[in-house]
């Protein structure tokens, strides 16, 4: 089976977490991805968990999950004869993707009028915390996805109701950013069909988060009102929130209408509550919340989350259980889908990583090589890509342009 | 200046908020999006806040941000004569996405076979709950946000430390997969120039936040330990968080290493804790992150978050302050970037929604076009896209095949 981007190749200068998630969906869709790394690796690589608790750079597992499917190549960009490796290499690929400071790219001579001379069909993706074209007093400043959360407005809707602002649980600023950049790279290459010529793709992981805030910024710009955090709770559907059941564990009743009221109001046998003047209709029940969900936690508090998840679906009332990760990999469904896939990585043995969310019949994403060892391909593109002799090659190794071994 | 997606069209059988965001970006990207909605409107069209605050399905802010460049035609699928002309549509079109209950296309004869055999080279995506390809139990189950939320992980790993698992404050089950959908409707256009066919995208909003969990999954996987929520603060690096400042607003320190940890502790005065045995490494940090993190509380309850930001800034330290929706909205990088735009919408007057972040320097993503008013392109769809004469259309509207009027 064909792959969807085969046969479009991938300049990868990207580190960690924004352009490492864009370059795997490319390469989960088949374009092949070169990431460039310096001779002590991708940073990713010295993030645990490590497989077999071993600290070594072909073993993390955070950069392994994030790295299948690519190929490696190490690089001395602070030598000029890297520099040029780099140049040969942009002649012959589609698109570069990097996630460096703003600065950084320029300084080494790889900026988009430096890229576009190189190769006028390159398309030249750039991610950081407030984009290339940004005021001055961004320009520099350091983004961790920590900071774009916190800068974009999300850690001030999400967390406990009154209590402090909480981080979305995975790095949400550099993940939807790196969706983001995947589909402005899609659109330049679709344009390029057309125009024959590449395109700059500027993403800022504050802008990402910024646009996924949903109803939170017109309400801020039609009402001037400024949302707060909710804990689990729905902002206007009431109840649809979390309740803790006799184990201990949390249970999402999704009541989202006034029928499924009067159901729900059945299956927890407090039929009493269905015509209650405070509670009947979703907008009482919303203005009312924090007297009804007193009196829910304590029936909810009366079964398990078992008892309910089975309650629930017999009545045909929406909710869920709200799984921890443990629950949720090891859940059936995940399985079914293939959002769970082993692979043999070499030196790690056969491990178990996040498969493709990009579902297509034909040609889907999919996880078909593993993460590539430090350096890994390093002279397979020298030779196969841009046409280098042994000779020379071995001078690059005594150089440290590229690495010895790996 | 052309657009992306210029020639590319879309029949949109979407409602409120996981196929809207995906035919946003395909819209902004200037694709033809055309959203059919039903005679009482798209769901969203229900939801506030409402510009003027006056309850009327074409002054939704919700529904107008989300749909903002598309078109709008009423069409009663319950009505066989409202079927054929989606199937003249789907005929002339290139994608189709909806967002209903995995049976309901089947029921209306618009599932993936039969879209094939009305055009083999339209593409068609779904968005659901956990997907069209899943296990009975999951088949018809409803699948808000919440629920994706709640059964994907995510919300267990959100939320203050200890403490009850927490809802991220936007609908990022819904935003995620309509991401993810974008990328899989591009991936198939790119394969459908190779190809000449169309092929099927099976989005789930499960699969979609599974897939963006990022280390905690690997973390179970290949470590069995279960990820829980840590609040604002970051798994491994410490301190990296927020703290209260003297005015009562949140500051995120990150200080992401120990020659950061130095300069952080003499800018808050603290030299003596540099060295300090408990806290003079990043993993001593972490592991001592609750006595420390007491200290700091204290020590940057000494200053408001302009002071700190002030002398951050200086320091050259990685910070941020938690922003409101106020206060990012009316950032000046919010405006130079353009991530909020003004539009002069139909009957709402001049209102200010949230820009596109697909940042492409020849042929961005863009506001280009207001959100149509329900049913505006009715008339003009069968006219020009599918040639019907005035006296059909007046059949049609006496029918309530289409809207009489809008």
């Amino acid at each position: 089976m064909s792959r969807s981007l085969e046969g479009i190749r991938v300049v990868d200068l990207s580190h960690v977490l924004a352009a490492p998630t864009c370059t795997m969906f490319l390469a989960d869709l088949g374009a092949e991805v070169i990431h460039i790394e310096p001779a002590h690796g991708d940073d990713a690589r010295e993030f645990g968990p490590y497989v077999g608790d071993k600290r070594d750079k072909n073993l993390s597992a955070y950069f392994i999950s994030l790295n299948r499917n690519k190929k490696s190549m190490v690089l001395d960009l602070k030598q000029e004869k890297g520099r040029q490796i780099l140049r040969e290499l942009i002649k012959v690929s589609d698109v570069v993707v990097e996630n460096f400071r703003p600065t950084t790219m320029k300084k080494l001579g790889f900026d988009w009028p430096d890229i576009q001379k190189i190769n006028p069909r390159a398309i030249y993706c750039s991610i950081c915390g407030f984009g290339h074209d940004s005021l001055p007093q961004y320009a520099a400043r350091p983004a961790y996805d920590m900071v774009a959360q916190a800068y974009s407005g999300i850690m001030s809707i999400t967390g406990p109701e009154g209590g402090p602002p909480c981080r979305v649980g995975s790095s949400v600023g550099d993940i939807v950013a790196g969706h983001q950049a995947t589909i402005g790279i899609m659109a330049a290459l679709w344009h390029r069909e057309k125009s024959g010529r590449g395109q700059y793709v500027d993403c800022a992981m504050v802008d990402g988060l910024f646009a996924v805030l949903e109803n939170a910024v017109v309400r801020y710009t039609v009402t001037g009102s400024v949302p707060a955090p909710l804990g689990g709770a729905h902002p206007s559907i009431t109840p649809f929130q979390g309740f803790k059941t006799k184990d201990g564990s949390w249970f999402i009743a999704a009541i989202g209408n006034d029928n499924l009221w009067a159901k729900y109001c059945k299956v927890i046998e407090r039929e009493d509550m269905i015509d209650h003047p405070l509670f009947k209709t979703n907008p009482l029940r919303t203005e009312h919340r924090s007297e009804l969900i007193t009196i829910l936690d304590k029936e909810m508090a009366k079964k398990t989350t078992a008892e309910w998840c089975e309650i629930f679906d017999k009545a045909e009332l929406p909710y869920s259980p709200i799984n921890n990760i443990k629950q949720i990999a090891d859940d059936p469904h995940i399985a079914h889908r293939k959002m769970l896939v082993d692979i043999d990585q070499p030196r790690a043995g056969r491990m178990r990583i996040v498969g493709s969310p990009i579902y297509l019949s034909e040609t889907p994403g999919e996880v078909y090589a593993p993460a590539p060892l430090l350096g890994e391909h390093s002279e397979w593109i020298l030779t196969e890509l841009l046409g280098y002799e042994a000779d020379e090659i071995e001078i690059f190794k005594n150089e440290n342009i590229i690495n010895k071994d790996f």
